[in-house]
């Protein structure tokens, strides 16, 4: 399975994506899930892949090599939008679909590629978005600001609580790293490392990218003082009238 | 859907389920989902239904009636143990599947009917087990100390922080409760009333059952305040270094 989390706010963009992926569970291994397309002061393009990795790979793939080709063929340096950025990825998914659909099906197992892609290009505002497998996709506002994929449930409601777009970033940031941690405490199919990655609204590059390893220790603080701290709030709560 | 939890303690058992059904989001009722088996000084049996309404409806009017006979069939009143209550509730679910099964599989619908089971007998340990739509079950111990069934991704989390063969019924009946707010929150199709029952071991009698209406003074405190702490642990978490 997979945890992706993209939150869109008004000072900018946190993105985060688990790295485990399985077939079955005696077949787990990890894989970065994040992909970024960055030109400083012309435009950041994250990308975070849910579905089979093998569709997955394929479409970033196809989008780097577009990108690289300077043939004039659409790419994501080229895009006007980031509306045009997520058709460019899901004519890419489309595409993938089309080459593995029938062989997949042929084996009854359903293709399976989405992603949750934010961003910012020179000129436009920084958006959200969020695509099926079908290729069609839906963008983030100021009453949905957030996009999960994957393993979305153990983890939605620390989000529901704190997640608005006036949040900061780093309050942002903590909150998603607290719904990893909410996550991979009750799910064994969610795991480290986690990456994340922060925009802030027109800066036009990444202002962070990292990597939570297993044992991390910022981490490791935070999902303890987050265990306690849950906990103390629970201890003090009224017990039920008898 | 359908939200429901038991949990096994030192001390007893804790029980809740919600009440909504629906059929499409347009055909949405509320149903208690909690059916009480109590003789005083001799046995209590709590049975939380999850599945199709009329599978379980069925099978709890079927479990009604073969107490009331009164004509030597075996019944929950005269069930030796809680396991052997647990073969009658699936015995009859298997039955009830044998008459509905093939038409409902006509219309594609697959039949579905599982309960949470927990009590006492006298002379017996507390039990708790949880049964599925196929007639089998298993059986809470102190590893696994609660089960869950329908929509119970988003409040397991704080089930897995807090609950312990050790804890408290006081604190289990709260973090139940805190487990459904959660939910409630996050998913539309889990809704008030919650019916919660709490049973102290060896009493031999139900200690507590109560039902929280929407707007319940208790229920919305602790959601409040559990709310209102839990952002303030968030707010004091450690910015990530930069």
């Amino acid at each position: 399975m997979t945890y992706c989390v993209g939150v869109l706010l008004n000072d900018g963009i946190v993105m985060a994506s688990d790295s485990r992926t399985n077939a079955g569970v005696d077949n787990v291994a990890t894989f970065c899930k994040m992909s970024v397309f960055e030109r400083v002061d012309d435009r950041v393009i994250v990308l975070l892949s849910s579905g089979s990795l093998a569709g997955t790979q394929a479409v970033i793939s196809r989008l780097r090599q577009r990108c690289e080709a300077g043939d004039g063929t659409p790419s994501l340096w080229s895009a006007r939008t980031l509306f045009d950025a997520v058709v460019l990825v899901t004519d890419a998914v489309r595409e993938i679909e089309s080459r593995d659909g029938k062989h997949l099906q042929a084996s009854g197992i359903p293709f399976n590629a989405s992603f949750i892609i934010g961003g910012q290009i020179k000129g436009k505002p920084p958006r959200l978005f969020r695509t099926f497998a079908e290729g069609n996709f839906i963008e983030a506002g100021p009453d949905t600001p957030f996009f999960q994929t994957g393993e979305a449930k153990y983890g939605k409601p620390i989000i529901d609580r704190v997640i608005e777009p006036s949040t900061s970033l780093a309050n942002a940031m903590k909150c998603v790293l607290v719904s990893f941690d909410s996550t991979m405490r009750s799910n064994l199919s969610v795991g480290m490392p986690i990456d994340l990655a922060c925009y802030a609204s027109d800066s036009l590059k990444l202002g962070l990218r990292r990597r939570f390893e297993s044992g991390d220790e910022y981490f490791s603080a935070l999902s303890n003082q987050w265990s306690c701290g849950v906990r103390a709030v629970f201890r003090q709560l009224p017990d039920l009238p008898s």
